[in-house]
C-alpha cells in the first residue's frame, strides 16, 4: 500500500508502539528532507527547524548524530538511496507515555525516518501547477504557526476539498482572511513590492526552502490579500522538496512563466544545484 | 513506563506501523470510555461521537460491533478488566497510507484499544480541584471544534504550564478570549443563567458527559467570560472519566460546595451509577 521504508529510532521496518504520544496527541513534528544521490539537502536547516519546534514544545531532541546515523543505516539496508532523488521524513515524537496530557516523568523521544521515492518536479518546475483556493481555513494560533509539527487535520481537510486530477494544490486563507499558504508549500507573489510571501506567524509553516529566499533577500515578508493574489503578476510555491514551482492557473486565472519567476528559480538552482534543471540553461529569459 | 496494554485492530500489544497517518498528521480521532466493573458507560454515545468525527474527516467508521468485539478481546486477556473501574482509550486513525495529505486510495481505517486502569474520582468528587487559568489560548477552528481528534498540541502546551502537584486542572479561553474549557473536562459555571457550559462549535471538544447534562436540560449553553467565571457562584468540571467534579479553587478565589452541586451531581448519579458516591448519600445538600 505504501512505498515507504521506515527506522524506528534506527531499526527497520520496525512498528511504533500504540502508547506513543505522536500518535495520541499528535505530539511531535517532522521534516521532509530531499536526498539527492545520496545527500541530504539543505540538512542542518532542517534540523534547527526540528530543534527550534522541540524546543517549544519542551521535548529534548536527539543530537544531530543520531539521525545522521539513521541514514546511514538506511542507505546500508536501501543501497538504491545513494542515486537519483528520495525523500526522507523525519518525524520526532515525545515518545511513549502514560494516559493523560500531563508529562509525569522525562520521556524518550522517539525518531522515526521514512524514505520514499521523491516525486518528479522538473515538468512542475518547468510548465507550472493549477491551484484552486480551498474553502478551509487555517486556525490562528501563534503558540504553534511556523512549527512543523503533527497536527496536520486542517491540511487533511482541505486537501479533500477536491479530486479532480488536474488540480495541483490549494491555496489557504487563515480565520481572519489573511493568506497563509499553499496545502504543502509556501507561497511566494510577484507583486509591486517585488516577491512577496507572507508570515508565519499566525498559522502556517515556516517552510526551509522558503527560508533560503528570505535570507538571501530574493523574497521579503508581507501580508497577502486574496485579491493581491489573484492580480499578482506571478505567482509561485516552494517547498524543500520540489523547489520553487511556478503557478500557472488559480481557478479561473491563467499566467505565463514571467522572466522575473525564472530568474528567482536560477537563483535557487544557483545556491542548491539539486533544484537545476536543464531548462533553466536553454531558455532565454 | 506506561500502564497501558493496547490492542490494534483486534490483535494483542502490537505496535502501530510508522506509516499510519494518525501518528504523520493526527488524522484521527479517540474516545474515552469508562468501564466499571467490565461494563463501558455511555459506549453508544461515546460511537456516536466517534462516528460523527469520522463522517467530518471523511474516515469510513468501523462497525459498532467491531469495537465490541475489541473489548471482548481485551477482556480475555485481561480478567482484572471485569473488576473495577478502568479507562478504554479508542483511536480511530485513517490508516497506513503514502506520503502527502492527498488520499490518493481508499485506506482501511485502523482501530487501537488502549486500557489503564482508572483515576480514582471519589475524593474530588467530594472536595473539588484546584484549577488556574492557562495562557495557552485554543485557536477557533469550526471546521474541528467538538470533535475528540487527535490534534492536541494545544492541551500537550497548556498542561506544561505548571508542575504543581497541587494544581489539578487549567481552564482554556479561545483567542478571541471566549471560556472554552478545562484542558481535558467540560466547563460548568453557576451564574444568574443557572449552569452554563460554553458552546463547542469554535474550540474544544463535545464531551459526552456535558452531552448527557445538556440532553436533560440540567445545563444549558451559554458563552462565558472570564470575569464571569472568576465571579460565578459554583463551579465544576465534567467528563466522561470523571463524573462531574467540583472547583474549590480558581487561582486565588476559592469555593465551598454549593447545595446546587452537589444536587447536579445526585442527578448525574441517578441517571449513572458510575458517578454514585456514597457522600452523596450522607451529606445533606
Amino acid at each position: 500500500m505504501s512505498a515507504q521504508r521506515c527506522w524506528v529510532d534506527g531499526r527497520a521496518g520496525s512498528g511504533v508502539p500504540a502508547d506513543d504520544r505522536g500518535l495520541a496527541y499528535g505530539d511531535g513534528l517532522f521534516e521532509t528532507v530531499l536526498v539527492v544521490e545520496g545527500r541530504p539537502v539543505w540538512w542542518e536547516a532542517h534540523l534547527d527547524r526540528l530543534e527550534h519546534g522541540a524546543a517549544v514544545l519542551g521535548i529534548v531532541a536527539p543530537a544531530r548524530g543520531l539521525w545522521w546515523n539513521d541514514l546511514l543505516a538506511a542507505r546500508a539496508e536501501l543501497p538504491g538511496l545513494a542515486r537519483g532523488r528520495w525523500v526522507a521524513r523525519l518525524t520526532l515524537t515525545r515518545g511513549s507515555g502514560p494516559r493523560g496530557y500531563a508529562l509525569r516523568a522525562p520521556m524518550r523521544p522517539r525518531r522515526i525516518l521514512a524514505l520514499a521515492p521523491a516525486p518528479a518536479c522538473a515538468d512542475a518546475a518547468r510548465h507550472g501547477l493549477r491551484l484552486r483556493w480551498c474553502r478551509t481555513a487555517l486556525a490562528v494560533q501563534p503558540a504553534l504557526a511556523g512549527l512543523k509539527h503533527l497536527n496536520r487535520l486542517e491540511q487533511v481537510l482541505a486537501r479533500q476539498e477536491w479530486n479532480e486530477p488536474g488540480i495541483d494544490e490549494g491555496l489557504m486563507c487563515d480565520t481572519r482572511g489573511a493568506v497563509v499558504s499553499a496545502i504543502s508549500a509556501n507561497l511566494l507573489c510577484l507583486t509591486g513590492r517585488g516577491w512577496v510571501t507572507p508570515p508565519v506567524t499566525q498559522a502556517g509553516v515556516a517552510g526551509v526552502c522558503r527560508r533560503m529566499l528570505l535570507e538571501n533577500g530574493w523574497v521579503g515578508e508581507g501580508e497577502l490579500r486574496c485579491d493581491e493574489v489573484d492580480g499578482a503578476r506571478a505567482l509561485a510555491v516552494c517547498n524543500s522538496v520540489r523547489g520553487i514551482l511556478p503557478v500557472r492557473q488559480l481557478g479561473t486565472r491563467g499566467w505565463g512563466i514571467e522572466p522575473e519567476l525564472r530568474a528567482l528559480q536560477r537563483r535557487l538552482a544557483a545556491i542548491e544545484p539539486a533544484f537545476h534543471h536543464p531548462f533553466l540553461d536553454d531558455e532565454l529569459a
